[in-house]
């Protein structure tokens, strides 16, 4: 009996360390790969040039074909397009700000963005003198004095909050409602602080909300030495007065699509895990960072198993969604399609917080399966992976109904030195960093492939 | 008794709890001023203007004027020099390889640097043919061809390796070395292939090694790109042909010095941490990264103590090191130092691996040891440090003897694109990456100085 209890404890162990040690040299296998023929980086260069992919552009459209050929070039095994109807926002051409007075100051140039979603100001412009707020506690206080004027919410960012996302929420919320608390108060036009971690000149844009009960009115950010700029001048010329022209505008809808590409599993076709980024971008910049990096890493995390000569068991589904930044278009689509399916959604990851050397996988499981996934960190480990924490898996997977929703968490201190601005270019990501995302993504997926949850 | 026992274990614990829960919230104290106020890069700022500082250099004195009088002006208890006699090498201002033949080739110049250490040629240049090879097994086979010619040692580091001072460390023993294995096959220079991570035609220098016994010849590093170009040239042109000029040459000895600087403990003060990274670098760029980092994190962690109002208990002392990068001088003087003080070193942390994002310590002592240091690590997390491995503390700390020697390890994927060269600028360095090494860095000193070894 003893002997017979020791050989299954044996033999367990066995089985057991057999997946672990092979899947690690699995995973060295993909890092060596990525980081030697840096295949994502030489997409990434492909996708950047073809310039900022906001939702129903021109050049959505050019994206969208370039990641169906990349996909088809590959010889993934099924690749097609899933159409999603986008709301589409145009910046146009005019985007000014200029100070009328005081006279010495007259003509000085604000360097400022139209915020995604607003609408524009009459051609002649909007002319009104600006008031600052510095959060919505003094907006309320001087809510009295805000009625014709420019509200300028000068809110920065957290710079000592060591989690940026955390930072970033909290400022977003002037972003998002600014122009809502404005209009309640009769502003003509609001001003926001740039919300970012790079302390330069350049306005980073992003999606704004109306209220349909109240007037719209223009929204712009404002880079942050023109915000300090601002600031003082105000300081000495408190009725210092701009003109605001925009252009941007609302179009009608038009369609665009999710593209998806799939390898099928070998022997569980019917169970299938999304990897995925958003193709979409804002139209400042490159979106190099913000997606065009999870568009790539998806793409090579499964290409990496041709290129390596593994198929896998489960079935791998790269779906480059749509419209996130102005809507979760493709996303509600996607959630949409999963929820009728007859195929299994086991699991999906994402990647959509830049191109940055690796650190960790957030994860939204039940907690056997969150258990199941943190067991496998000696092997993550391989890519540079460091933990697996509870979390949330991102937004354009948040629709799909699966055992496991995971987050692929690069580094998080440079993200916002370029998000939704002029400085999210191909060169600012590094090849190195984006090729360990890649590695550790196509890791995660070979595990659970070959183990299921 | 029981209840004794009892009593003994919940006090245990409180007293055990106590301790981590204050150093966390120093901790994240620690972060957030360092990553608010932003007095290392600032201080990285000033000294990276001042250049490159070649122990020996007008500007490595510059550098020690400044350092001593930073930490004058920031209240540190005692600030002194320790002299430091040091080799001097100096670059000179020729630096010159031109291809000369074939015709078509003739009058390119190719993007090199002499390597630290490096004789000049004479005042009309080294003519000669160059031939490649990828490796030292295949210099050996050609060693009969090697006669009066110029090898270009070819090497590449090798990109896939995940641990990028791994591939250097492989890579480096031919910049090491090539020199004196040309001279002995009678080569009349040696050409080697940047060690780099980057693909740019920057040259990265580094220090290099000659044999007494065998004859010195001129060593060059060569830009990437060129690299490439010639190796390219070499297939159709054979006899390919450059000259090469170099006035680069050795000087006397000088002396130069440690700047040293230390806040004394209130409780321990014969007790010292000594934490450091070296003043000097080398004359490509501006030491930002090697090692002007390690420098402002080392000052920087200490004066937290004083900016957030707290006294160490043990003795924290700054240890600014001159010339690590040509002979470890500085390392070597102050080694002698702790081998006859009174004082007792406990601990010595060193910072030699650039201003990137934190990632881990890696330690040097005995396991008891070891294992109180690796139970820091949920404080430590709060500035972003993931792991605490055994390994190496770093080059300038290797001759002190103390119970601990600590690495500081950020993220290393990008080090290498700017080590050694003119990429290594102070535009190279996030603030906000540089400053969570501060953070990580006062933190450790916090523990230690608190807890004793």
């Amino acid at each position: 009996m003893r002997k017979l209890v020791f050989a299954i404890i044996i033999f367990s162990f066995i089985a057991m360390a057999k997946e672990p040690v092979d899947a690690s040299l699995i995973a060295e296998k993909f890092v060596r790969t990525a980081l030697r023929e840096q295949k994502a980086y030489q997409w990434l260069r492909e996708l950047t040039s073809i310039g900022g992919r906001l939702a129903g552009s021109e050049n959505s459209a050019k994206a969208v074909r370039w990641a169906k050929e990349k996909m088809e070039q590959l010889g993934f095994d099924r690749v097609y397009l899933q159409p999603v109807e986008v709301p589409r926002w145009e910046r146009g051409n005019v985007e000014k700000a200029v100070i009328i007075s005081p006279e010495n100051l007259k003509g000085r140039e604000l360097s400022i963005a139209a915020l995604g979603g607003s609408v524009g100001t009459p051609e002649e412009g909007i002319t009104a003198e600006v008031i600052e707020v510095k959060n919505f506690e003094e907006f309320k206080e001087k809510a009295p004095q805000v009625r014709g004027k420019i509200v300028f919410f000068n809110v920065p960012m957290d710079q000592g909050e060591i989690n940026t996302f955390k930072a970033y929420g909290e400022a977003v919320r002037y972003r998002w409602a600014g122009a809502m608390e404005g209009a309640k108060a009769g502003a003509k036009a609001v001003i926001i602080r740039s919300i970012t971690t790079r302390y330069d000149n350049v306005p980073h844009t992003g999606m704004m909300g109306y209220d349909t009960k109240i007037r719209k009115i223009p929204a712009v950010s404002i880079g942050l030495k023109d915000a300090d700029f601002l600031s003082n001048a105000l300081k000495k010329y408190p009725h210092l007065k701009i003109t605001l022209k925009l252009n941007c505008r609302q179009l009608p809808p038009s369609r665009s699509y999710n593209v998806i590409g799939e390898i099928r599993g070998s022997q569980h076709p019917e169970e299938v895990i999304v990897v995925g980024g958003h193709l979409d971008s804002w139209d400042k910049g490159e979106g190099a960072h913000d997606d065009g990096a999870g568009v790539v890493q998806s793409i090579e995390a499964v290409e990496l198993f041709k290129r390596i000569g593994i198929r896998p068991e489960r079935t791998l589904r790269v779906v480059l969604f749509m419209n996130e930044e102005y809507g979760l278009s493709g996303a509600k689509a996607y959630g949409e399609y999963v929820s009728r399916a007859s195929e299994k959604h086991i699991a999906a990851i994402e990647s959509d917080r830049g191109g940055f050397t690796p650190r960790g996988f957030t994860v939204k499981a039940e907690d056997p399966v969150f258990k199941e996934i943190k067991s496998w960190l000696p092997v993550l480990q391989k890519c540079r992976i460091d933990w697996i924490r509870k979390g949330g898996g991102g937004a354009d997977i948040s629709r799909i109904k699966a055992k496991a929703l995971i987050g692929y968490f690069p580094d998080d201190q440079r993200y916002f030195d370029f998000h939704h601005s002029a400085n999210d270019v191909f060169e600012a990501v590094n090849p190195r960093e984006l090729e360990l995302g890649s590695a550790a993504i196509a890791t995660l997926l070979y595990l659970i492939s070959c183990q299921g949850l």
